[in-house]
């Protein structure tokens, strides 16, 4: 088996877990958030920096690599770890998000998914061999079966005819995938917002027995408040020894949230992007650099981090950079950004510790969003 | 005085010095190439990565502090120095080449230049005591008269014109200039590609008694030889116990030829706007890193490079980051280029040292542009 879960304690007050999550590139603490780095770099920063803001995992997107510059390229280069100078965890998606939000620019049949580059127009096939292949070549330590991630709002009758086919995939995945010794594959949970639906596809994908488990097709427009719902009953149909990963969510409260519902992981493009805008998560709340108001604050952009933005720049230097639209604006904020939601992680791992999470939590929201509860 | 100039060596060969420039913010060793950091950053790069290449001093740009973010805000946030985090020494050019690029934008008089703003348009007025006001309250170690760059091709008759306003333009520079302590003003020889009204420029600031001096109006559009040919004639006619510094020149050739004719100092944007355009330069010459031939290169950008980027990534790597149009493209390409350029000097004063310029030009040109002499 390529990862083996450790699970370390249980929170009295939530579903919450604390974890290790062992893989061939080191040890995880879980919950973890996953900086994305989809194109074989997290924007803006390298590998070193990553690991200076104690980055134990990255994920990076199937499709893209695959369109450019080509998973055999990477393979030819020794895989994805070596091509990117990136020697800890990684995980890949399945490409099936991405490619399913091209909408007129794909069609789906039960072979597999035909649709057109984003980049030049041309014409591509992706099928769960296809899919695994390509997966195989990149040489993540996680990798992703691959799904159909139904839209928001779905009917019944398509989220189950849709869940059964990610099932008949997730068995054609699980077939193709040829480096079990070294790439653990995940399952994705799919469903929509339909909690029978949810129960079906868990207990079939938990049939086949994977090492590790997502939960696909939240955060993709529904309510929060919705997602929380889905997650109150689908995390509690998973293995107790099986990590649980929710995919393409990055906000703070979200991240909370999931931890107490019994997530072990997440990723996001949330921070690194919005930081390139000029937006950045601290202590007490968002910050958009660009106001007026900052123009001759000569203060850290968060008084209680402790990040190289933080300990050497000010409020009023960032907001220049962002003006004049220089690089190491998207540097700085990037860097405190995803510095702020690793840090966040490390805090939330502690409070499952001392079972304090739910007190943690409305500090934290307090602080961050100005509300006693979200 | 806020400078000393410390000649170590002439070259038996040919008008090279070897010196150390000793400044408020320290010591550094000449010849050397300066990086520019226009808007209070080198383009895509930190302090502490400078220092890694051991840049020994970095140039920023007058004109663009004045108008964004104000030349009173980084006063009050402690000066330059303190507002981009960057402790060792710093230049500032005088916005006289920036206001008198605009064209139809500016309006030049006895009393100073009216221009508009590149950025919004608004109307600006620029004099010699307002530069001294800007450069004084940006504080960097050494700055820069106000001067008239003229235009190539000028005739004798403006040009001399042009050089005399710019003589009584360095006088109220004098004149207006509060910081001499820490601060040490540069006057700069105009006087086109005219030996007599080069002699008539260097004469009458020699007068005047500035700490160094800088060669202006060169690199302006004139061919390299007739560049090579007015510093052949005119950087003999400068103080000998005073640093000489050649503006806005920073190609490998141009270097090597300036320090051949007694140059002490260089700036240019050059290696970090072709990095950001996918071009390095390497021991064996230029690169440009699209090119199909890398798609599949998995050696380093320069075989004989020590930098960050060489050590840890492939031309394969740099050519997809490019081609993804990824910040860490103009990262790597810009850690590369300036790191050649700041090691190039550093073997320049080695070959000084051990009086081999001539050797040393003749087998780099040779390596870097296939030709045995320029």
């Amino acid at each position: 088996m390529a990862i083996k879960y450790e699970l370390i304690k249980e929170c009295k007050q939530t579903g919450a877990r604390l974890g290790r999550l062992h893989t061939p590139h080191g040890i995880i603490e879980t919950p973890i958030f996953m900086p994305v780095g989809t194109q074989a770099t997290v924007k803006a920063m390298t590998p070193e920096e990553l690991k200076e803001m104690e980055a134990q995992i990255i994920l990076s997107n199937t499709y893209h690599l695959y369109l450019r510059p080509g998973h055999d390229l990477v393979k030819e280069a020794g895989g994805l770890h070596k091509f990117m100078n990136w020697d800890r965890p990684i995980l890949t998606d399945s490409g099936g998000f991405q490619v399913f939000s091209l909408g007129e620019l794909r069609k789906i049949t039960e072979e597999g998914v035909t649709f057109q580059s984003h980049i030049d127009g041309s014409k591509h096939f992706l099928s769960p061999e296809k899919v695994m292949e390509i997966e195989n070549a990149l040489g993540a330590d996680i990798i992703m079966a691959f799904d159909e991630c139904a839209p928001y709002p779905a009917d019944h009758d398509y989220v189950k005819k849709s869940l059964e086919r990610t099932t008949r995939w997730a068995v054609r995945c699980k077939d193709a995938h040829t480096n079990t010794e070294n790439q653990a594959l995940f399952g994705i949970v799919q469903g929509g917002m339909y909690k029978d639906l949810r129960e079906q596809s868990a207990k079939e994908l938990i049939a086949l027995d994977f090492p590790g488990y997502s939960i696909g097709g939240l955060s993709v427009g529904e309510p929060k408040e919705l997602m929380y719902e889905v997650l109150d009953y689908t995390a509690p149909l998973l293995p107790k020894d099986k990590p649980r990963y929710l995919m393409g969510v990055g906000s703070p409260d979200a991240l909370i949230e999931g931890v107490i519902r019994g997530i072990d992981m997440f990723d996001c493009v949330l921070p690194t992007r919005i930081a390139r805008n000029g937006t950045a998560m601290t202590s007490v709340g968002k910050i958009v650099i660009k106001n007026a108001k900052f123009t001759r604050d000569f203060s850290p952009l968060d008084p209680n981090c402790s990040c190289y933005c933080c300990k050497n720049y000010t409020k009023a230097y960032l907001r220049h950079l962002y003006k004049a639209d220089e690089i190491l604006s998207s540097r700085l904020m990037s860097t405190h950004n995803l510095h702020f939601l690793i840090d966040l992680m490390k805090q939330v791992r502690q409070a499952i510790m001392e079972d304090r999470l739910l007190d943690f939590r409305n500090e934290f929201f307090e602080r961050y969003y100005g509300i006693s509860h979200l």
